[in-house]
């Protein structure tokens, strides 16, 4: 019996261009939990100017604002999500959660009847 | 209103190789359909060696032959996918049809409702 693992990766184009994607939807949330656009980008191995400059994209091709940063306080400065953006990523891991769900399901229904023939 | 569009890619792993995605499958599609894997390299701007090589690695990955060659006859050789490969095709092309609807209907759901509020 063969051992096989479904996989998908997920995006959501607009007019061609890539404005969500499992990846980029990831720095947002790793902002999200760290209150911070470097340890965000350290935990996905990118420069800060890299992962400032995905994010300033993405909110150049939706035409809104994700992230806030504050400067200055007592542990420097820190960058939130605003609220659109929380309610984008929630939405998108949502949409990751339920297809994620339906690859297996799917993907077992169509081929539990015929791996069972194929010799491993 | 913002018109975006989900999208995905599918494949296959066993043993973190990869087995089948919409690629290999649609190089095998190709095969059945034209009877020639000299054509669907054609269709698919592969070389043939190219393309011979990319379904000998799924037939040793899988473990099962895929296709079946003829060589002669009027018109020159043709290849066809044996019964195995057939099924899995067809299995796939299922598993593939049925993932693009969820794709569509789950990310509608998840985001109807917050797009009406992002301005465009």
């Amino acid at each position: 019996m063969l051992d096989l693992t479904p996989c998908q990766k997920l995006w959501v184009e607009m007019d061609g261009q890539i404005v969500m994607s499992d990846y980029r939807v990831r720095l947002l949330a790793l902002v999200a939990e760290t209150g911070s656009l470097a340890k965000a980008a350290s935990a996905m191995k990118l420069s800060y100017r890299r992962a400032w400059g995905k994010i300033k994209e993405i909110e150049t091709n939706l035409g809104i604002a994700l992230v806030q940063s504050e400067v200055g306080g007592a542990g420097g400065g820190h960058t939130v999500l605003t609220p659109e953006a929380e309610t984008i990523v929630a939405a998108y891991v949502r949409f990751q959660a339920r297809m994620a769900e339906d690859l297996h399901a799917i993907f077992e229904e169509e081929f539990a009847s015929i791996l069972p023939g194929i010799p491993a």
